[in-house]
């Protein structure tokens, strides 16, 4: 796909997204204006480059809304509203754009990259490098040409496009971050609630239960505006979550042995083959590696990684059902897999390796 | 405490935590004998220094039980009934033991360290060095002296011992470890049926879903046990669960932002407060830093720490709501924080540290 010619855009919220498509753009030869609601912070943008200039531009070939999701539908309405171009979002909702979806030159967006609510200080021209963005045009509305437009551009910026509906994403966004996310909110509380009289209890607490509630530790702050934005959507899902709880619940009740491992085997076969975060997974290998809880062992594996001038690109503890005892996942570049595994088999670690694609 | 004279003890079932226990006691100056229904398993653990010798010892002063959660109740009803010594068990689940309790002689246990379905060649003497170690008396049944003898025997193998009732610790581990489990599979299949016309949808899943969908690529193989034994406590719990989350789902539906938001700050507090994995937190400090997603950079920060000679206790690396813009969790000897902090300081990034206790 032929990337447009350099324009004129404009990027409404200079944030960590906003100021890294200002940044993607400006590489691109694009000239960017910006505005935030929040007047220093566009300045800041302006003075790392992410921007040429403060301010509106009616002649904007087209214009991003980068603003966290309360402030997306109003931002969009008046981008369609002051001048003539193509207006596109990074909401990470898309059912409360439906009515703004009438007009042609709208295209919804969400780019799975960083958040709205993070600084311009991180903003990167590479941010999108190898990310998924979703696109939400509407069958049978949405301009043929400014979805190939906002698609060519995104794409330019090294992202890969996912087209769906916007009640489809907004579905699958509830069932893969919204609830899950009240979900590890409400598993800490129970837990939280059982130990009251005495908090060692939850020292009774493994690796499984640290990882499923992490995310409860985040700030609450976006999600009211996010609970409402996707009401409808978290409902339901809620709704499916309960029913498939309340069906787990009647098996175990039932002493259903054959429906259980059905259950888990179905759960295990579908976390197995979880796509990878990675864009281009074909360029890069899994090594996981048991590892004893001794302290120092990570520090082992990843100096050994350094010596080697192996990059580890993540690096993940899965820990055993009970206690510590551990699996290092280690991802690293297809191209070092053999050389990382051939120094752990000479240091008498026990490790597999596989390509992630 | 003082620990015991060391004196005749048996293991029956020498795997990862049984044979973990031979060590120990032979490292103590115990005659250990032991048995596998498995019999070459007996013969390994014979051969890797765990026992002296492999078969029963009725004049033993103790047996430790450590076969699968299946098998325990008539393994410790087999050891009452062959000889006068004392018995405990290192079984995940309580309540199918209320039964031999009657037994004064016979003190519950649960360490929270490795699993019993492990092999023995994973078994250490230092394997409980910092453990929790859950010991179930009953009130007014179980001797006291037996009591004594087990929780001396384990704090002598550098454990921490919990006392808690049979009930009490079964309803913990449905809370902490079994519903959390069967939570992340149901959670898991939603998601994969959300998908199953289109896989690309499960990129939309960010490091969230990924931390709490984990253990479900566990094998199946030990949860029909486990729920067929702790039945009454998961159903229990999976029930304040499901009213939970219906709790929860009315909040959504209602649009009430001051009840979500005081639902996820209480969560947010709790999963902070989580005390930490380490028996001793004391003696270590948590470093937080905040790293770009770039390919290198785990490799950077973990071959400092190796090069500053900080050894690294744990990691994690939490990511961000969407992307994995992420922060890494270095868990580091207190004695080595402000040189790490230094270090990483002094390479430009922003790294916190505070006392994990």
């Amino acid at each position: 796909m032929t990337p447009p010619a350099a324009g004129r855009a404009v990027v409404v919220g200079t944030g960590l997204i906003g100021g890294s498509i200002g940044l993607a753009l400006r590489a691109r030869g694009w000239h960017v204006s910006g505005t935030d609601r929040t007047a220093p912070v566009a300045e800041r943008a302006l003075a790392l480059g992410a921007l040429d200039r403060v301010g509106p531009d009616p002649d904007a070939d087209i214009t991003f809304v980068a603003t966290p999701v309360g402030g997306v539908v109003d931002a969009v309405a008046d981008a369609l509203a002051g001048g003539p171009g193509l207006v596109t979002d990074v909401g990470s909702v898309k059912s409360p754009m439906l009515p703004l979806m009438a007009e042609a030159r709208y295209v919804g967006g969400h780019p799975m990259a960083g958040s709205e609510l993070e600084g311009v200080d991180g903003a990167r021209a590479d941010l999108f490098e190898g990310r998924t963005w979703v696109l939400t045009p509407l069958p049978g509305v949405t301009d043929d040409d400014a979805l190939a437009t906002v698609r060519a551009i995104v794409t330019d910026f090294g992202a890969e496009v996912l087209s769906l509906p916007p009640d489809r994403h907004d579905a699958m966004v509830a069932t893969v971050s919204h609830v899950p996310h009240l979900t590890a909110a409400t598993l800490m509380r129970l837990a939280d609630q059982r130990a009251t009289e005495h908090r060692a209890l939850l020292r009774l607490a493994a690796g499984g239960f640290r990882d499923m509630t992490r995310i409860a530790a985040g700030h609450p702050g976006i999600w009211p505006d996010i609970c409402a934005e996707n009401r409808d959507a978290i409902v339901a899902e809620l709704d499916e979550l309960v029913a498939a709880l309340g069906a787990m619940r009647e098996v175990v009740a039932a002493g259903d042995r054959d429906a259980l491992v059905g259950a888990l085997e179905q759960a295990r076969e579908a976390r197995l083959s979880l796509p990878a975060r990675y864009a281009r997974p074909e360029d890069l290998a899994e090594l996981r590696v048991p590892i004893p809880d001794r302290q120092g062992e990570l520090a082992r594996v990843t100096t050994l990684a350094a010596e080697l001038g192996v990059s580890l690109v993540d690096l993940e503890i899965a820990h055993s059902v009970e206690g510590d005892q551990g699996v290092l996942i280690l991802i690293v570049e297809a191209a070092h897999g053999e050389r990382l595994l051939g120094g752990l088999l000479a240091q008498g670690y026990r490790p597999t390796l596989r390509p992630l694609a």
